[in-house]
């Protein structure tokens, strides 16, 4: 007998007939004789409509009170499915994050969990019961109510897994899994029955949106195992884990690109001790996040080229920025793009295995593809091209690596 | 410096407009200098879409996730409230029922309150900010929500005048104030600048519906002033409180009136000790209400008659017992009549001003009404009589008594 945390986001809960659907899938669970917890969102729509319901009231609501308002969705969905359950036999109960003590700092609107009191969880489970918590909110020191902001339901279900002790925390959303590369970009696409933590962050923080990455680095951090699937499809999913030694790992796990990036260059900037900062330190101060960042010494010797990428919508400010630091340290050119998109290769396979960066050049050169910028991580290559060559490349990456193929487990 | 609660009903905070002028109509009462703890219900047509919601999952729902989903009604309306006072400059907080401890029995959808704790509220009133509380909700012992039912918000206003020992208790609501009787029956009806709890009591429960019975008797217990004022008109309302004995009171307050009742009278019942435990414990039995009774002794002196009104809707439910208690008793004949009204003259002046029955029955008599029943208490005389002399009954009682005059002071 396991003890399973599931969380199901707001479409899986959109209507009053997919709560029953959500109940039949808990009841499977709960049958199967496991111990259920479920983690639910609002339903789809009513945190929007809280939401417009404040704008009415002011342009600037206080955060404080917009927690208030905005825990109301998640509350009428734990009621609802409770209910849903009870109706079919199964008893149940549900909680705010104040009633299970879903304690977190005082930051509304973006709180983070400090820990929580699984004795009153436990106590239902042991007495036969489902519990049903409402995600993304909790309560602050002083009683006041706090929600965990965007993605925050993954969290609650990875910090309730990881205080109850889970064997496993299932994230039900509308894709069956993770995918090698997005299927939209590459029909042979395959869906991962495994990925490492680390894997899974790199996918998520280039633009797999399957889930959160702060909902993944607490698993990993709380070593939960996390398992994505769908709300709407039988199926194993993918499983989120540690790096199993028993299995034998693939050289690459997957493709990820970002078409939300532009890049910025600056040539000729005499090279002095500091001119990263100098450069850069500007850019951080106008609250404008750098991704890539990429220095060379220049063929002169005497100066430098620094290029670097944002999101394409800091893209304008950041070229404002730039032209103002390139006169002050006498720079000879700025220019920038925005028709870019960032393409990684992402493996832990690539820990141990050499030639796998140039295997991805030689594959792109064949292709005709100009690399414009490059950089690498240990788990992680990464290069920017030309917008136009991104859906060629993925599919010249994905099949130059075989990932059509179902890996050796 | 006075500290003042009011509760706004769901009509008055309905849109984010309405939401806007209940705030106004808040800081007007602080900038007057007032300490002001505000209660609010969930947005008119909230309760009900909840209801729906609840009724497509499940016809029976649990009535312990039934109030944690309606408790989300004036969580809403609590912090839509509170950034209005705070978009106006006024510092706000706002509080559910578990946040300030509203702590009630675990009657579920019909709890009862048993305690509130005050010194978060008095931390925030002291700090100068507003508070802002959701009625109709609480929380028991073991930490679950708890719903109040009916007229809940109006039952949290006074319990939290109470518990704070609050200088007055403003329900606004949409009307302005207690009349001497139904505005729609007698164009002359006057507004009452006061009336006793003991009179609001009896205008209340005969079908005055602007105050829920509870929260005035819970008012009279804890001896907190009371007052019944428009959300959308400005205007002093009627200040409910203890008989003052400065104030010359009016012989007769107001005339009430009940459609919903129903009479049922048997005759000829063999006069027994215990007949009127034999003839309404099967009414009672079966959950009817049983409202005037009147016995009396037939002139066979043998036997007794026996009349009683209960609500319309128990009539034939009523009829069909009474004829088989009549069939086991022996009794002469039932018959019934669903066609009547119940007229009441109430006041606390009758307790030491005699001849206020005669000149009610010589006023009906004059205007040719005949009465059907008469029940006396010691503030109240109702009689009975057919439904279709209502308003020529109750102009002409209103004019005897002088109502439409204002009270000496």
């Amino acid at each position: 007998m396991a003890l399973i945390v599931q969380k199901y986001g707001g479409t899986s809960v959109g209507s009053a007939e997919r709560i029953g659907a959500v109940a039949e899938k808990v009841i499977g669970w709960r049958k199967a004789g496991n111990d259920v917890v479920v983690v639910v969102s609002a339903m789809s729509g009513e945190t929007n409509r809280l939401l417009d319901l404040a704008t009415e009231v002011t342009d600037t609501p206080v955060p404080r009170e917009l927690d208030v308002l905005l825990a109301t969705g998640e509350q009428v969905t734990i009621a609802l499915l409770s209910m849903a359950l009870e109706k079919r036999g199964y008893p149940a109960r549900s909680y705010t994050g104040t009633q299970v003590h879903i304690r977190t700092d005082n930051a509304h609107n973006k709180a983070r969990i400090r820990d929580i009191e699984g004795k009153r969880i436990h106590a239902d489970l042991a007495a036969g019961r489902i519990v049903v918590v409402a995600g993304f909110q909790g309560v602050d020191d002083d009683g006041n109510i706090t929600t965990l902001g965007r993605g925050g339901s993954d969290t609650t279900a990875v910090a309730l897994a990881a205080a109850l002790k889970a064997d496993e925390c299932q994230i039900y959303t509308d894709v069956d899994g993770v995918y090698t590369t997005d299927p939209r970009v590459v029909p042979e696409a395959r869906r991962l029955a495994r990925i490492t933590f680390e894997e899974m962050l790199e996918m998520a923080s280039l633009g797999s949106k399957v889930l959160q990455i702060r909902s993944v680095s607490f698993a990993g951090r709380y070593n939960v195992p996390l398992r994505v699937l769908s709300s709407f499809e039988e199926g194993e999913g993918t499983l989120i884990t540690y790096e199993d030694e028993a299995m034998e790992q693939a050289l690459i796990s997957g493709i990820a690109f970002n078409r939300d990036e532009a890049k910025l260059t600056i040539l000729g900037v005499p090279d002095r001790p500091g001119v990263a900062y100098r450069l850069l330190g500007p850019i951080a101060a106008a609250n404008i996040e750098v991704d890539m960042i990429v220095q060379n010494v220049a063929p002169d010797g005497a100066t430098t080229d620094f290029t670097f990428t944002v999101h394409r919508n800091d893209y304008k400010k950041a070229l404002e920025i730039l032209n103002n630091t390139a006169r002050e340290l006498g720079a000879r050119e700025v220019s920038g793009d925005t028709r870019i998109v960032k393409i990684s290769l992402v493996g832990v396979g690539m820990r141990s295995h050499a030639g796998i960066a140039s295997t991805m050049f030689e594959t792109l050169a064949k292709e005709g593809v100009n690399i414009r910028m490059i950089s690498t991580s240990e788990i992680k290559i990464s290069v920017v091209v030309d917008e136009k060559y991104l859906e060629l490349a993925v599919r010249a990456l994905h099949e130059a690596f075989d990932l059509a193929q179902s890996p050796t487990v």
